[in-house]
């Protein structure tokens, strides 16, 4: 008998469909519903096994779900969670995989039948391509899901998010979803905005003497504008901050650089690169040329 | 019976030994001397496979050289290469693997006999990791290598250097120095800056919560202090210049942010995104996890 009965996953693109794929895999689940706007989309899904069954309309697609995934757009996430909850089972489990808390949370809390249901996750998982076409069963196995749990959070309801998210091999973290969205500017959302100022600076006449080094920085860059201009603004103030200490950092590097001053500039580098360090200790790191 | 006769490397780390170990692989010299300032680095360079000799004195150990590749940090190959030119044979070949062109140019062309024996040389290849630990004959396999010739140049002897870079399965692009220092700065020493400036952001509480963004924008940040301090100086003025225009592309990203105008943040995106994607059209690709 398998761990989860029916699971209805709204939006099924690379997170969706990865979800899909890892429960369909390892028979976690029953039944796996995907639900989304575009049907031929929803027919690739099906073909490819993200999914059993498909249908464009959420209370249909909720109607027998045990659990239900909200893998939309941030901006979607919280009315798609509310429109789920009135068509979903009483004891239905709502999580979700948006890249911002903070705002989400809130709305779907200001709902009194959504918020008894809902337990926000952000599975810490992804890649620059897009699409079920990308989706991968091992997309989750080893990496951070962090939860966002609340006050308001029924603990009974936080243990099924957590069996949930193990049972696809992510490593849980907890946090407030404030302190969740202030760490992802920094971690998550600033390196996506640094990628792609640089990417505008190096046009057609520098790519042949671009190896490495703008390879890696500038790879997120790729990513869909559909999927980050909404986290840019729901996560806006944590941005910003992120970005203010950012300016600080590289205003560091210029003064050394303009003063020509040789032991502050290494001083300045070997901040970062203790820090870069210690990341590569804890989650592994590979050469890349450069 | 070889390409080249006898080869000298002025420091053998990641460049100069994989440089060695291409020539030694491919029985493309006849003998790869090792020139550096620490016998026991040399030992290990030559245990490695990476040459066949080695001597701590450049006098002695460019006294046969039809080569001399000058691999040291970019602060030290103008006096290195002047230093090889007085001791090696009239007719030796002298080229460099430096990541700045400009100076080391200038300088070498002050000096009447080092110009007449010198072709400037940047392989476009590297790693964040460095020492000869990390040599690989591939490193310059199908990867660019600039020459930057100027009109003090001997054309035989610029063949020749096209001749050696080639031979190590370089591709290789023409340009002036200059034009090497304005491009490399935006497409290489500006990306490391940036890549140091969010490491130094993301202290110890965060690394739980980086994944690929942080992982990928930040991974030449790793590199030594000691390679990038002296590139940073030498090409100070470009890397300024570079700076501005990335304060510039990121302003566009905070104004466009803060007026929270998700056409204009969209646009702002795609600008990147194009870049990205030409380059990747170019150079290949390949997906990560972000």
């Amino acid at each position: 008998m398998e761990r989860f009965g029916t699971v209805a996953i709204v939006g099924v693109g690379l997170i969706g469909g990865s979800i899909g794929q890892a429960l369909r895999e390892h028979g976690l689940a029953r039944r796996v519903v995907g639900i989304g706007r575009d049907a031929a989309r929803l027919a690739e899904a099906q073909h490819l096994g993200a999914i059993d069954v498909a249908t464009t309309e959420i209370a249909r697609g909720v109607a027998e779900a045990e659990i239900v995934v909200v893998c939309t757009p941030v901006d979607r996430i919280a009315s798609d969670i509310i429109e789920a909850a009135r068509a979903s089972p009483p004891s239905a489990l709502i999580t979700d995989a948006g890249s911002t808390k903070r705002k989400i949370v809130r709305e779907v809390e200001a709902d009194s039948l959504a918020r008894g249901k809902f337990v926000a996750a952000h599975p810490i998982a992804g890649s620059e391509r897009s699409g079920v076409a990308n989706a991968r069963a091992d997309l989750f196995a080893g990496r951070v899901c962090v939860l966002t749990p609340t006050e308001q959070t029924p603990p009974a309801l936080l243990n099924r998010a957590r069996d949930f998210w193990s049972s696809l091999g992510s490593r849980l973290i907890e946090i407030d979803p404030a302190t969740h969205d202030d760490r992802l500017a920094r971690t998550s959302h600033l390196p996506h905005a640094l990628a792609a100022a640089l990417a505008a600076l190096v046009g057609p006449d520098l790519v042949p003497l671009a190896a490495g080094a703008y390879r890696d920085v500038t790879r997120v860059a790729a990513a869909d504008a559909a999927l980050w201009t909404p986290i840019f603004l729901e996560n806006r103030d944590a941005i910003l901050d992120a970005l203010d200490a950012y300016d600080r950092s590289l205003a560091g590097f210029r003064a050394a650089l303009e003063a020509g001053d040789e032991a502050r500039l290494s001083a300045w580098w070997n901040l970062g690169r203790e820090n870069r360090r210690r990341f590569e200790g804890q989650n592994g790191g590979g050469t890349v040329a450069s």
